[in-house]
């Protein structure tokens, strides 16, 4: 699962990619440690796979359902301005998906947060790896929290 | 639908957003005109909405498969190295994704395309419009062309 680009180990196959939220065989979610964009996190699937079409149609849609189950727990969490998703991997062609709450006032907006700084941002209010855990699991298993 | 932001209207309410490759009521896929970038297509939901999950699953669903089946379409055409897809929104916060063909030598590789410019681009091989709109018909509509 190692693959090597331009003489470098693929770095998604051979570490974990930001602090470790939730798992399946499939996917991880993990979430990167920037104190100015606190919920920022990343899909990222487990195979070497390039791009969302190198998946079947069913894979694809587990990937979203994720994606999107962690714009949720962002936006709950967080009450960002907007939320930003992008799958690019130029650098690391290893299919990811940035998930990023953005706020008016932080480093980059209205820019991608890949653009010009527009400003100096501040860390925002800290919420930790474990409630975000928690709050992915509630949000992927609703019935675990029935009755 | 016509939602005013900063006391300006917004765009994508406003206007097409690009030349019009496909559309259905609640769906339209542009074409962005850009001779560095030259698939680079636009996904835009028709209703004034913010959010991937503000629109119901079955709604997501069905914009995720139109990206992807632009996704599929801008590959067959354009052979690009790597396609970005990107949902950001910050400055016009009208659900739309941009599907972008990437190449090593293109202006901003491996940055994204709104990050630091590294390099005059070259225009790229010209595919037409009509090209583009039969082939995301057949991508989309595959019963259409069988015997």
């Amino acid at each position: 699962m190692n693959v090597e680009r331009d003489g470098k180990m693929c770095e998604l196959c051979t570490s974990t990619g930001g602090t470790a939220l939730w798992e399946s065989p499939t996917c991880r979610v993990v979430r990167v440690d920037d104190p100015h964009y606190p919920g920022f996190c990343r899909v990222i699937w487990t195979a070497h796979v390039r791009e969302m079409t190198d998946l079947d149609p069913g894979e694809r849609q587990s990937m979203m359902n994720l994606v999107f189950a962690v714009e949720k727990v962002v936006r709950n969490l967080f009450a960002p301005d907007k939320v930003n998703l992008a799958s690019l991997g130029n650098m690391t062609p290893h299919l990811h998906w940035h998930v990023i709450p953005r706020w008016r006032d932080d480093g980059h907006f209205p820019e991608p947060i890949w653009g010009t700084k527009q400003r100096d941002g501040r860390p925002r209010a800290v919420v930790s790896d474990d409630t975000m855990r928690q709050a992915l699991r509630k949000q992927l298993h609703p019935e675990d929290n029935q009755g």
